[in-house]
């Protein structure tokens, strides 16, 4: 009944190299940046704080060689940000993933969810 | 060089019908309770605490039919536990799902950890 909310079955940390992380959070706060055109605009509509955006997409530009986010200099003067190629290869990568993965064990996934008793309550 | 700690690069939690979630964590706590025999040395062993152990242990054991873990009578009279069926249903299922998919996605992670640049510290 209740199928208009898909969410993932599957969510992802990806650990790159010794201690680079990439998971869901991350993820979709660069989502939210491409689509927002701001920070704390991605920020808010994920619920999160100004400063834990910063905080994670600070670690993530540690990791790679160049910066995932810069700031949007001109245009409106209000300080906006967009992702870098950068940024954009790391979502797509991140994205891909998660698909393929999915995609290769839906039929285990659908089997074991098939082991789930729901808790009674129905909301 | 610090190739004898292979860590998994993917780490899933599975989203399983509406509220369950298994992740790390919990498919670790399963493991460690098989190869230990008890519910407190498979905790300590982790870095966890007797209770948090429990509590892991009874979320995963409301959203199946049937428990995952029970306590083991008899034998030493020390309370281990074990197992039940269901419960090594339930790991061995999470630890497919986790080879399968990583299996898949295994080019796709060598090429986005080359993306990555190490921090200058070496340890």
């Amino acid at each position: 009944m209740d199928q208009k909310t898909p969410q993932p079955r599957l969510r992802f940390r990806l650990l790159l190299g010794r201690t680079a992380m990439i998971g869901p959070g991350k993820a979709d706060l660069l989502e939210a940046i491409a689509a927002t055109g701001s920070i704390s605009a991605a920020g808010r509509s994920m619920g999160m704080s100004y400063k834990k955006a910063w905080y994670l997409l600070d670690a993530m530009n540690s990791h790679f060689a160049s910066p995932l986010v810069e700031a949007s200099r001109g245009g409106s003067g209000h300080g906006g940000a967009h992702l870098t190629p950068m940024g954009r290869d790391v979502l797509a990568r991140y994205r891909a993933i998660e698909a393929k993965a999915a995609a290769a064990v839906a039929a285990e996934m659908d089997a074991f969810n098939a082991l789930i008793v729901e808790p009674p309550h129905s909301s």
